[in-house]
């Protein structure tokens, strides 16, 4: 997914080498096997829409550093344009530390509960506050810098559901602020209360998240605990703007306020506490805050499990650890210093969302009014891009993280029963009516076809089969069910509507469906959802050799555009993209669609054109496969392996603009992965990989064994150097592979893949 | 006090006869034996500041129709102009019903915490779902209307801590809004929860009452519980403008957001809470409001203890005996129906405020952070604006109902406590820098002088000392004791300053001191004290004949002009009026000031001067002791009766413009009182009353025996009819009284006071 109008502009200045270094070698130390490749700047800039801030594997929290107050320096604020992201590495001023961020995300949401540690006079107004900044340093679960305009050193680690900071002042008069009112969610409203000169509590309004869905809001709750006592602390708040003579009495109207002597509890829209001290030279202060989506309680409950007293050192040193552990499971061996570096951040990229949504007793906020669900068994999970991800990222899961993807899958189901539907794109248990299609099918399904079933199939197939056929009218993602489920296609039915996108995802979804349904022996349903499939056929124009609108009495919509949609601009049919972007995305009958051109040579040199007439956009998630389509017809693989190669060094790389585009929540990141380690899997719904040549010398992925019958996968590749990107041949366990394809299974049985590469097409 | 920039308009149209009729015979009943001559009605117009709203004696809620937002046909509103009261008779559109409110209050706080039903399709903005109102009804502890846009019957009661609402539906889609952005004061930000289909609870900010005391800010808890499960329910909010992006993408900014699906909780700056019904013809659904100052759960205990059940008769029924109750104190013979109104009805508001302050349980929000206080003997009152009451409001709570006065007192010495000093205005314990002085002094020295002195007695010495003789940088309500303390009075040192009123105060503050000093043997005090009150004579200016504002020098201030200051305009050196309006307020040394004119005879002429030239304000606390002030001059006591009776008459009423200005909580109610029956406290801490002629043929005042010796005194009037206004002679007990003044003592030991009454001066 993408939204920023402009994402696709590449960062125009380049990162020096130094700065590049610098940044790779920061907070290295012997321990650091793997987190030292992690360089958590790559995708916060170029639209990457990721952030520096600390956090661990699957956080629920995340220290992050705000820097997108509209300020001088600051090009990319969240005043003056489309910004999702706390962070953007070129902007110049700070304003805060967020501790609830989304990673790799399109719409602005979250990126709030905010601290801000100052010096000097209180200033509690974000316009004034704000400082420049020095000596940044990121390392996964860590992230420092200085702040200019103070003299203070900010540095942040984190818990899974807390984040520590702690701040080092110089001598003098300094502040702590706890700013709730500014922050990337377009939610107003927050509460909080002064508990003691210690503590604060309260909660955040979240949500409306992409605006569509301005119904789906949330609030999370947190608990703000610091290591010294206040000297002296109140609260700040912006008055709304008064009319008349209110107006002109009141000193306050439309400007903050401070409140020097009131310390119990405020409401408002835009509030924050202060917290005051004398310090001495290079006091310092920390700061917790533990969070939770349930309830002040479970916040507090979870800030005290998870850290016993002030001790940033061993907290830091826990989130290295487990950072190393859980990027430990993949092993790549050759490759550059920043070929690591591309691939180990991608990993951490991963591992970031869908991220822990329940609190340490095991509750969190459900789907639904009872707002508190429990969970006894498993993880709930919360931030589901899928559009985005059931394409190759739950694939990478499946396979590296089987626990995490089955918790990805239980957590769906039981949203299923909490709201009697299956989400489209999930923030905090709420679901939002965000991009097309119904992604949840092929999340589960392609799983469970991968082999994963340990969750309850029965209503999983029920949730699924329900979604795909339930009306329109009480079916809270497929709207416009009937017409398609009858008809087989989505017509075009208003300017600038995304009618096209919607049915491709559409068939993707009911084509992962049908082939679980043939597995289970549903041989009805298979029929059923395999017709609709077919519907894509309608679509295809062989005047244009592409997918073009169908309007409801079956004919093409007239004046058809095939480049409409260039530029963020909104096209007839299409979603974020031309007619070029989609018209390939049939993964499920790639035999059907080839026939539609008029056999292989007309889709191939259609398909190049693609590549060649820059109609291919490398951050649009429908047209990624399109790389490796070559390998569906022998004898042009080597254009994948070409188109890949390069995609992966040009689009790729290890500075903060690395990342070509929104990474949703991971999936660039994962599909940088995949092109690296040399297999990839094209169709959601058959479990499958298709290759392309390796970057690496020696990949080794640690297999689950409750889940897979070997300990590992290896990926060896002979001949690796700069000029040999081309497949020459390959070899499973001991055998010559013939063609492109493999199945998992045979893949996970051989355990491993031998590449033999050449400079030869 | 007075703050209303035109408030000495008196309101252009009359009130009809059949309407006051009408007004007076609403709702009587056999046993409303005093509550049928209260006319809730007067006040409400004419800036008295009262209004209509349901309410107990001493009553911390009051369920009050509110109609000063903004509407066509409201023209004294909170948008536009000046508006301290939820209620003002004229104004023709109502937006709901406030659950606390203040009653004859100059600065608008309070009046939130709105109640509203409505039916048709759901709206939540008040200037779209106002509505004109007919049929209203009022009596003490009812309040009634038909809400003409609806066909929805309004009524409601109220018990001590909650309100309850019978709203009456036609049928069809009803809704019930709780609305916490819309109210008087200018404090924003509110949270509410949802508790369940039939229960609400939360609280709303308040305060920065009079806009000066910007830091004194107050919650104010709520649990709002219904007869009736929601059908539907949800909150609203307005969304503050969003800059740039975020405003054109968000359809919400700048408007009211309805939130239909999330029930949680929500905090913001304008929020409020729909409950949806579908009801039928005449189904009729009751809200009940639970308040506390301390904290939800406290506002739930208080609704809990006071009403069990929905049972709108029955609380109304105990409504109105609690009032039957409290106004049998005195009772009246002879006068119209008109003058019992105005007398019973001055009784009520009197017993408005100061009101019960504390929960069920005895707790209440201290005076300072600690913020729960709890009283185990006595009742903890708030509201107290004590630069109106000092002067002659206190001394008919002394009399009258003398355990509320000590309760008054002891509430005085507990707010000293908890915060070191004894509040100035006092509102939910915070304490607000408004008008002159230091009234907390003569408020209890004068209780103590009178006799009544059960409360902790050497707290209360050192609290006054302590306040008298504080330096000013330290003293939270004698900012400039300083100068005073040392010089005898307050230099005049910049434009509109409001030295001379400031002095008046302190003197007034001291000499009622000094009193209880040289009653308590402290010599040295008294002596300190006397010395500062002597201070009054620099401002004489002999010249004028005036006060006259004088500079650090010593010297005059040039250009003094004695008229300015008039229609509310600002003055150099007075407050709220001109130096006629405060040149004669020397209460404490009236030989003295008689002496400073150079002898009775232009004292007098002076005097009335005033009185004929319209320089005397009938609305201006400080002047409005000036009638009495005749009696200390032999031989001219017949104009003190003269213009008492003409004030009495033609500045009070029993229409909604029947108090000449803001009641001032009470006080110009006990001032018509006092003056009605024939008695007047003329100096805070002289503990004596001067005569005017009555206007009834007997009071009766039933005394609390265990601090008086009689069980009743009595004021009885010979001779009383139309032209008989001037006293003939008066006997207290058996004895012919010499002159015109008595003090308490003697007149409670003789229990019965007898004018003869005749229509020679």
């Amino acid at each position: 997914m993408k939204r920023n109008i402009d994402r696709r502009r590449r960062l125009g200045t380049q990162f020096p080498l130094f700065l590049l270094i610098a940044l790779l070698c920061a907070h290295t130390s012997f321990s650091q096997k793997y987190t030292k490749y992690v360089n958590p700047f790559i995708g916060s800039s170029n639209f990457g829409a990721t952030n520096p801030g600390a956090i661990l594997p699957e956080g629920m929290v995340s220290v992050t550093p705000f820097n997108v107050s509209k300020a001088p320096g600051n090009r990319i604020n969240i005043d003056e344009g489309w910004c999702s992201a706390p962070y953007i590495y070129e902007n110049k001023v700070l304003t805060g530390f967020t501790h609830v961020n989304l990673s790799g995300v399109g719409c602005p949401d979250l990126g709030s509960i905010l601290l801000m540690p100052t010096t000097g006079e209180l200033q509690v107004f974000h316009g004034e506050y704000g400082t420049t900044y020095s000596d940044e340093q990121a390392a996964p679960g860590y992230y420092a810098a200085n702040l200019d305009k103070y003299n203070i050193k900010a540095e942040m680690t984190a818990t899974v559901r807390s984040g520590l900071s702690r701040y080092t002042f110089p001598a003098g008069q300094s502040h702590i602020l706890l700013n709730l009112g500014l922050g990337l969610t377009n939610e107003p409203g927050s509460y909080a209360k002064i508990v003691s000169d210690t503590e604060i509590e309260g909660f955040k309004m979240n949500g409306s998240f992409c605006y569509t869905s301005d119904q789906s809001v949330f609030p999370v709750y947190f608990v703000v605990r610091f290591s010294k006592p206040a000297d002296k602390k109140g609260f700040f708040k912006k008055i709304p703007d008064m009319p008349g003579t209110r107006g002109e009495w009141y000193q306050h109207t439309g400007k903050y306020k401070v409140y020097k002597e009131y310390q119990k509890e405020l409401a408002g829209d835009d509030l924050g506490v202060f917290f005051s001290y004398q310090t001495e030279k290079d006091e310092v202060i920390e700061v917790q805050v533990g969070v939770s989506y349930v309830s002040i309680e479970n916040a507090r409950a979870n800030l005290n499990a998870e850290q016993q007293g002030f001790a940033f050192a061993q907290v830091k040193k826990e989130a290295e650890t487990a950072w190393e552990q859980q990027l430990s499971r993949i092993e790549v061996e050759g490759g550059s210093n920043e070929d690591k570096t591309v691939f180990y951040t991608a990993l951490y990229h991963s591992l970031i969302h869908p991220n822990i949504f329940q609190d340490v007793n095991g509750e969190y906020s459900a789907a639904n009014q009872s707002y508190v669900g429990k969970n006894t068994s498993g993880t709930r999970y919360n931030v589901f891009s899928m559009w985005d991800t059931y394409r190759w990222y739950g694939q990478l899961m499946t396979l590296v993280y089987p626990e995490r993807q089955l918790n990805i899958v239980r957590s769906l189901l039981d949203f299923y029963k909490e709201s009697g539907h299956l989400p489209k794109w999930e923030l905090a248990s709420r679901n939002f009516d965000v991009m097309e299609g119904d992604p949840a099918l092929p999340t589960i399904a392609d799983t469970w076809l991968r082999g994963l079933n340990d969750f309850d199939k029965e209503l999983a197939y029920e949730a699924m089969i329900r979604q795909a056929t339930r009306p329109g009218a009480e079916n809270p993602v497929r709207h416009d069910n009937d017409f398609y489920s009858k008809n087989g296609y989505v017509p075009f039915t208003k300017k600038f509507d995304n009618s096209v996108s919607q049915a491709l995802e559409y068939y993707a979804a009911d084509y992962s469906l049908a082939q679980l349904a043939k597995a289970l022996g549903k041989q009805s349903d298979y029929e059923m959802l395999m017709k609709r499939v077919e519907g894509y056929k309608k679509y295809f124009d062989p005047e244009y050799g592409l997918l073009r609108p169908v309007k409801e009495n079956g004919e093409f919509m007239e004046n058809f555009d095939p480049l409409q949609g260039e530029n963020f601009e909104p096209a007839n049919g299409f979603h974020e993209g031309t007619s070029w972007n989609y018209s390939f995305y049939i993964p499920f009958d790639m035999e059907g669609l080839i026939k539609l051109h008029g056999g292989k040579k007309n889709f191939v040199s259609r398909l190049v054109r693609s590549f060649e007439d820059s109609l291919f956009d490398v951050t649009n998630e429908p047209d990624m496969g399109y790389p490796y389509y070559f390998n569906y017809i022998k004898g042009e693989e080597w254009r994948t392996q070409a188109y890949v190669r390069s995609l992966v060094k040009n689009d790729f790389n290890a500075s903060p603009g690395g990342i070509p585009g929104n990474d949703d929540t991971g999936t660039l990141s994962t599909w940088v992965m995949w092109s690296m380690m040399g297999i990839f899997p094209t169709c959601p719904g058959e479990p499958t990989f298709t290759l392309t040549s390796p970057v690496f010398d020696k990949v080794t992925i640690h297999l689950d064994e409750k889940y897979f019958p070997k300990k590992e996968l290896v990926i060896e590749t002979s001949n690796n150097n700069e000029g040999n990107i081309y497949i020459d041949k390959v070899e499973l366990g001991s055998k010559r592979l013939r063609g492109s394809f493999i199945s998992q299974e045979e893949l996970l049985k051989a355990g491993k893949l031998m590449f033999y590469l050449s400079d030869k097409k």
